[in-house]
């Protein structure tokens, strides 16, 4: 595959990201990522991963001093949390209820541990009773681990139940929060979690490559008292701290990413003009018109009502619709894309993002007409001219 | 430390970047990285992943297939080479001649592999006899590991005839070219490097945060036979190839980071509008007229000549001057940044960087400049008024 010619600059197409992440990117994210680069270690940029850390600690819920982005993707913020707290020959409870616990799973046994699976229907939340039988049947257990808003299904589980049914048996926890930071309630210290990761690319409005996280002093505790040493050194978090850590002589432990970390500012910054419990319920007020359009239409939720993610819609197709025809004439004709199925719900469900700067109302409309529209054509068995009028009723309302 | 206020928005010194990186980003690359996210599975983004594959393939002098970014730092694309290529129990001889031969150490340990060091002294080349006898004292080796380019001292080894040696011994190599990719001669096929990792941050004129990597098919093979899976989820190649492959069909790993990605690419257009042999003259030339410039006014040059990259300067400071005085002043009153020294030269050298977009004549004389007016403002014992022309009469002999 050798090139002919040098490639021209690449000029994106400018699309509406209403899939499961990456969702839009605010145009002041977009901006300050394009502010000059400086040194990973000037005072300035400094000062800057100062103001990150207090700010990831705001959209946390929590005082934890460890609080900060991992320079890479959600999936090596997954990685660090297990790393650091799971040792060879360790028993770590892992609960599954779509892509994402199959993924602890999988860092659970790189690590040499050994996963006890807690599995759930995909679509639904984790069931705490079968999580409380598989502590006490597994005493030996030294961590449960846990998908808090499961992005390939769209199901929320109860954080905090599992919290505390975890503390009662002397286990930490280790929470994804992928897509739950900032669209959806999330309490780190009220709820009592050990160690949690999320990405940057979901309700925060920022560019993917980043991973939020946060330890407790519990799990620090933990991770001081290894006996192995940590198996990534990239992601060894007795030396990222040195480098993230208090006071002003900070130790190069990697270059950290200047510019998407300038995004990831911005978008903290906008996360707090707003306040992020008003970002809770703005995600809650456009989940809700657009969960009245489709409706509306007859399509049906994959999630039972109380266990939904305002910010992840997974619905289920139509009876006879082709599902990639579908997204591929949204991305074409109408510049829109919205999630495919993962797993076993390939090709069975769509999954429609508001998450962050995606979830307003503009788009809540966007997408159900455009949606309509193209269902129409297709003479998909749907109601026609109502799913816009239902949303705006749903609107009004909140 | 909680938050008073909402900080406000970050906006950043202009620098000018002449450490050991990040390197100063183009104008081009900044403003590739504010276009608008797209998905990182959208049919556009694919078309752009593989003219980045093919671009890196040109700047790697390679044929290999598996040639891309890992989405991290150049310290992940260094964990990358060690924890695909090593096993536990498997032997590895690392060369140590600055900080980064001790960070592959590091490395080889934490794959429960055991590490042969051959020492050489910072500042100076890995010495290649000393390499053949270890690979003849240890024929039970798999593994040589070096580093081509010492981003700690400035010193180039001589790659080609270490990768001889490895091959003549049966041992795969895995080479360090974070510092040398785009800036001076690197041959990956010609020479015979079975895997290597880069950065975006320093002669590519792109944003830290990404780490190309290229791996050869014997590497492949042995990566395909691993008796241990391997011990990184986010960094198993066999997963990430699934996504960054070839053909239509990309199986999801992890979010790419797709703003910094539309940087690498416009990066890499950059370099190969100039032609690669153009950008290692160019950094050349301006290494001439710094060289020049500093040895005029009396500056010593750590690494001997014939071992020297001309892309990172490392002098010795002049007796009696206060190293972190004279840098915070460059800081402060030139917005100029060049590098400490790390290590045992901590304190007693000085790194200046010619990476990249850094790389340009401006640059040459501004730092010459603005580093004598301070010296001689310090009464360092310098020679005075002979730098800027010294530089000047190396430029016109270019």
């Amino acid at each position: 595959m050798t090139l002919d010619k040098t490639p021209a600059s690449f000029q994106p197409p400018v699309r509406t990201l209403m899939g499961p992440g990456p969702s839009d990117v605010h145009p002041r994210v977009l901006q300050a990522m394009a502010r000059p680069t400086i040194g990973h270690l000037d005072p300035a940029f400094i000062d800057m991963m100062d103001e990150i850390k207090q700010m990831l600690q705001y959209a946390f819920r929590t005082d934890n001093a460890m609080t900060m982005p991992i320079s890479a993707p959600g999936s090596a913020g997954m990685e660090a949390t297990f790393v650091n707290l799971v040792q060879p020959g360790d028993t770590v409870i892992v609960c599954q209820n779509g892509v994402f616990g199959g993924r602890m799973k999988e860092n659970v046994l790189r690590c040499g541990a050994t996963p006890v699976m807690v599995e759930d229907p995909w679509g639904r939340a984790v069931d705490v009773d079968k999580v409380e039988q598989a502590l006490k049947a597994h005493p030996e257990a030294s961590v449960l681990a846990f998908v808090h808003a499961e992005t390939s299904t769209g199901a929320r589980s109860d954080a905090e139940a599992l919290c505390k049914l975890a503390q009662a048996h002397g286990c930490l926890t280790i929470v994804d929060a992928v897509t739950s930071l900032g669209g959806s309630e999330l309490e780190v210290d009220a709820w009592g979690i050990d160690a949690i990761y999320s990405g940057s690319q979901k309700c925060l409005s920022v560019a993917p490559g980043l991973s939020p996280v946060s330890f407790s002093e519990r799990a620090l505790e933990k991770v001081r008292n290894r006996k192995h040493p940590v198996q990534s050194w990239f992601l060894d978090l007795n030396l990222v701290m040195g480098y993230w850590g208090a006071g002003a002589k900070r130790a190069y432990h990697h270059t950290a990413p200047v510019n998407a970390l300038y995004g990831l500012h911005e978008g903290l910054v906008m996360l707090m003009e707003e306040g992020i419990e008003n970002a809770w319920a703005r995600h809650q007020r456009n989940h809700q018109a657009l969960k009245a359009g489709l409706e509306a239409m007859g399509l049906r939720f994959v999630v039972p009502e109380d266990e939904r993610l305002p910010q992840l819609n997974a619905v289920h197709i139509p009876e006879g619709v082709d599902d990639a025809a579908v997204r591929g004439r949204l991305l074409r004709e109408f510049n829109l894309e919205i999630g495919a199925g993962l797993g076993d719900l390939a090709g069975k469900v769509w999954r429609i993002g508001l998450m962050g700067y995606a979830s307003r109302r503009s788009n809540v409309l966007f997408c159900l007409s455009a949606l309509e529209s193209i269902l129409v054509e297709m003479q998909a068995p749907i109601e026609k001219g109502v799913a816009v009028s239902a949303a705006m009723a749903a609107l009004g309302e909140g």
